[in-house]
């Protein structure tokens, strides 16, 4: 297939100007082709061709957008290697890496698509007519979810699949039965431009309105801020900086209709190691730390860079393993020249904090933009009043904060701003100490990981990615898994209307077989 | 039962300065006692308490929640007819309306506790581990949802029970597990001190923390201003003006840590009378328009601000109904001097506007603070170049917009901004033309009301008291109905915890009994 450059405005291919091109992470070098970037005026056609879209997208038979979501899938595996060549190229990501992410993209637009058949998203409730009810007649009112409109998509430079121009936050608006309109990720627009090909076919082919989907290029924040601004767009999916969470929610809350953003921020993702487990496996878990830490050059939302030990020995011996395998990690291509920019400044900034002490540094770069781990340690008191050493920086850096006895280290927690997860490491023996801090640990992230890693996000029906502010901007909602769909639906009840005119998931009896609460009791079928 | 003025901060009764007094609404005169006004401190440690209340509180057994909100109705109805008359002093309303309020007022609460044995809320969601599978084993995750926390909660003027002290954003915020710090509405304070009474008690005889309740009274805005800032409230509910709604979802959004506000604005309900319908029954309906118009005082939410038709005879019969039902509708008492006075004024400035025709006004007021009714009407194209013309004026005043044809009523219909409710009135011929017209409602309202009134929302698990933006400024929500809970809780998702620390609703084989999805299948039971 060849790269053009174009933009997707529903079923037209857009030559537009201002040319940028992707990066190969690798050397820096410019690659072709020469991408247009969108101009407001391509911003407003393709949230009109949303609108247009939007209300006959909402009315198709579920069962016709479920088998459009497995469309999308299965033309993403027909891209073949070319699109995991295309995205290593722009990314640095390993091939093996992003083959597993191209599986867990197109597995989960299935599961979306199973979870639309499946229609527990619909809230179906229904409370029949009681006439003869003293002392006034109840109504029949019925209630379901319908689709909030036209999503804005901002794609994520970390996850160039499955969390971009067809991952998660597409998935579940697409499911929602809202149509979408992506702000590509200018750090992979060949990878962008071939998966939007995937949706583009898989609307023409479904016989859908083009409005379904559009991308938009751009290097400039000013179209994502208009994207965001334009008033046929009614919620925003986001996966990227705070700076850049903050500003979409800014302008979304100055609108004059406000609209909900989901935006997936910053998270230090705090480590907890409890003194029996520490004691038992100290060098094991070590080494496992630094295995998650460095794990795609430590660019995941969910990295470790906060670990907190109780003082004593065993956490002498977990520093000492951590170290070594910290010395021992190979650099590694990051996603961007300016994201190894800003990874190095970071680290740069906790080297230069004289309350910090700096344990390691990875092997050096093989390359231009390659990221080494880092490792350092602070006292709790230290952390506790300096602001500086809990922010995040992205990439393979991580700080260990000792703590001299419990009531630090649950002050050091009850510090902490919100988080997508928290981890404990404990033996049998740590257990009474671990059901004092769960309760906190709860009020601080949105997923609690006994005895394992925070990276690696399971795609399924209990995952919560999500967390408390700053780790998202909405702590009520998750970006990944089937609860997802949730984000992008409002309800709307039906009082006294005829068979006639329901909408027919609300019809008589058309409840058969899919979840609804009748008279405020649930039935399963 | 002796009235005090004092503030219920916790279990702590307060005499705070600054006082001011309730009105008697009929004459303006000033009631007996004077109430003290809560200062930044008050407002401090009513947070305080309420943080420290909060976990204790979420985690009691689902039981002795639902029974707490059980004794709370009890306790309200043993407060027996000095609240009425106390409540018919401060607002003017008929005391049986007023007993009709208190019956949905405890009615909400035992259905809450109904709602919180359900335990469908809880959102159980149950993974389970897939040890042997390819290429990567899949953990045991499990999420339920837990409550946000305390809450603010901001009694509403017109409804003195049934949205004020213990009313519907109580209740759901109580149901969810969270504290709720009341801002009284200064227009019923006494009204308020024995529904706080009434709380206050339960805590104590339910043996929860005192933290859970606090009611602060207010005159200035300040204070809710401050207790929404409260680094420690972690949503608002709020019913009352749009100029108020946005003043607080102002501060929620600027806040170090944002939370979201639930606010019930304004809208003024549009009513489509359909023209075989209006051909049938155009007396009748101008008839039953006018009762729902004037019923209240028309200082509901869903009074029927606006109705629209097609020019004709028939709808010539409907405006001469209408006309005469408003000559000769009793003027009536208002909530307060300060809601009478932007009544008249909001009436004036629609009698001033040359696009306006007025129709009629009721009869002549027979107290200080009486509104009249007001009928007016207005062509389609001038009513879509006068913005002015569609803002809501909070008491029994409505617009009736002539339309030429269903262009022009379709075109106003799309022009409208988020409403609470729509109305349509048809009879079997009008189907064709109501049924291009549900999916535009659907888009611009939370409830559909086939052939009623907007006024009158039923208490039950389908209904929808909420509506696209300025109706509330969250579309996503309902404050009336088993669904309001919902607003109050976030996903907590458990990663491989063994079932000694999971919460005792996710251990293995506690979900039996309760709603939940195991491997995304629901189980109703």
């Amino acid at each position: 297939m060849t790269l053009t450059g174009e933009l997707f405005i529903g079923q037209g291919r857009v030559a537009a100007g201002e040319h940028f091109r992707g990066i190969e992470a690798e050397t820096g070098h410019p690659l072709e082709p020469p991408f247009g970037a969108a101009n407001p005026e391509h911003v407003s056609r393709a949230c009109v061709l949303a609108e247009a879209a939007s209300r006959d997208y909402a009315t198709r038979p579920l069962s016709d957008r479920a088998a459009f979501l497995e469309a999308i899938a299965d033309n993403i595996e027909r891209l073949g290697d070319e699109l995991l060549e295309r995205a290593h190229l722009e990314t640095g990501l390993p091939l093996a890496r992003l083959a597993g992410e191209r599986g867990r993209t197109v597995g989960q637009l299935r599961l979306f698509a199973a979870e639309v058949r499946d229609g527990g998203w619909l809230g179906l409730r229904v409370d029949p007519a009681i006439p003869d009810r003293q002392p006034l007649p109840r109504s029949d009112l019925r209630s379901r979810n319908v689709p909030l409109g036209p999503v804005a998509v901002f794609g994520a430079s970390n996850f160039p699949l499955a969390f971009s121009v067809a991952g998660g936050d597409t998935a579940s608006a697409l499911a929602a039965g809202c149509p979408v309109v992506v702000k590509g990720h200018p750090a992979h627009p060949g990878t962008s431009e071939l998966v939007a090909g995937a949706i583009a076919g898989a609307v023409a082919a479904s016989g859908l309105p083009e409005g379904v989907f559009s991308l938009l290029n751009a290097v400039s924040n000013d179209v994502g801020a208009a994207l965001v601004a334009d008033p046929r767009i009614r919620a925003v999916g986001f996966t990227g900086s705070r700076a850049g969470g903050l500003a979409l929610m800014n302008i979304a809350a100055r609108r004059p209709v406000p609209i909900p953003v989901y935006a997936e921020m910053s998270a230090i993702n705090p480590v907890l190691l409890m003194p029996a487990m520490l004691e038992e496996k100290a060098e094991a878990l070590g080494a496992a730390y630094v295995a998650s830490l460095t794990m795609g050059a430590g660019q995941f939302c969910t990295n470790p860079g906060l670990v907190l030990g109780l003082e004593g020995p065993a956490l002498d011996r977990f520093v000492a393993a951590a170290t070594q395998a910290v010395t021992e990690a190979s650099a590694a291509t990051m996603l961007t020249p300016a994201i190894h920019a800003a990874y190095e400044k970071g680290v740069g900034q906790l080297i230069g904090n004289a309350r910090v002490a700096a344990l390691a540094r990875g092997k050096d770069a093989q390359g231009p933009h390659q990221g080494q781990a880092a490792l350092f340690s602070i006292l709790a008191d230290d952390f506790l009043t300096d602001e500086h050493v809990s922010q995040e920086v992205f990439g393979a850096s991580s700080v260990l904060v000792r703590c001299a006895d419990e009531a630090a280290l649950a002050r050091v927690v009850a510090g902490l701003e919100g988080q997508l997860t928290a981890t404990v490491h404990f033996a049998a023996a740590d257990e009474p100490l671990v059901a004092r801090l769960v309760p906190l640990l709860e009020e601080k992230a949105g997923r609690l990981i006994a005895n394992g890693w925070p990276t690696g996000v399971e795609v399924c029906h209990a995952m919560v990615h999500g967390g408390p502010f700053p780790a998202t901007s909405d702590g009520r909602s998750t970006s990944v898994g089937t609860r997802a769909i949730e984000r992008f639906l409002r309800p709307v009840c039906y009082q006294d209307f005829p068979a006639s005119l329901l909408p027919d998931v609300l019809k008589p009896g058309a409840q058969q077989g899919l979840p609804h609460r009748l008279d405020g009791r649930l039935m399963a079928e």
